[in-house]
């Protein structure tokens, strides 16, 4: 169900050799709009080096997890839900419904995200 | 809305004051089930210092970050969702519904948990 980092879609995000809404970059974290927005903010924060995700954490990319927790609050406050309040989460497997196998983040905010946490 | 750590539901159970089903513990992170669990496993991961949540990390939790997403997989393989998969996810402010204002992430696995990330 993974693909290599060749073929990757977020990898190709990274490259730029496919476009996105990005809304923060620096050496080793991208940030862009979800292009299926599920409430009025919706972003994906990954790390620009290729992990398949939580189950697949390489030591690179725990050491940035911190990063990607201020990196939420960061964004949350550049696009007006800091005090609204926001929902960080990522999804691992089939289960979750993970349908790109690159770590992501994705930060909702901007309206009553509700109590439901799954379905 | 917040509590002082005194007062702090999360830091009475992490003072062994107030009961709570430990599935994980060590020095710097602590782990429980949800006592309103959504999933069949639906556990929270907490780092035993307080911090009210995402908007408020201090930099002792951020430096943690790595360890509770790394915490989330052994967690996820001890309670068998490592194949099948699992969310993890924290809400931070009104509007994502946090009640408990001591930084925690929800962990749900063990069923299908749909493609809707809030309501």
């Amino acid at each position: 169900m993974s693909a290599p980092a060749s073929e990757c879609l977020f990898c190709k995000i990274v490259r730029k050799e496919i476009p996105a809404a990005l809304v923060y970059e620096d050496d080793e974290l991208l940030a862009f709009k979800d292009i299926f927005p599920q409430a009025p903010v919706h972003l994906l924060i990954i790390p620009k080096a290729h992990c398949e995700g939580l189950g697949d954490l390489t030591p690179e990319v725990a050491a940035l997890s911190g990063r990607i927790l201020q990196l939420s609050a960061q964004l949350a406050r550049d696009h007006g839900v800091m005090t609204g309040g926001w929902r960080l989460l990522s999804n691992c497997g089939p289960d979750a419904g993970q349908t790109v196998f690159h770590l992501h983040f994705h930060l909702l905010g901007g309206k009553p995200l509700g109590g439901k946490l799954c379905q």
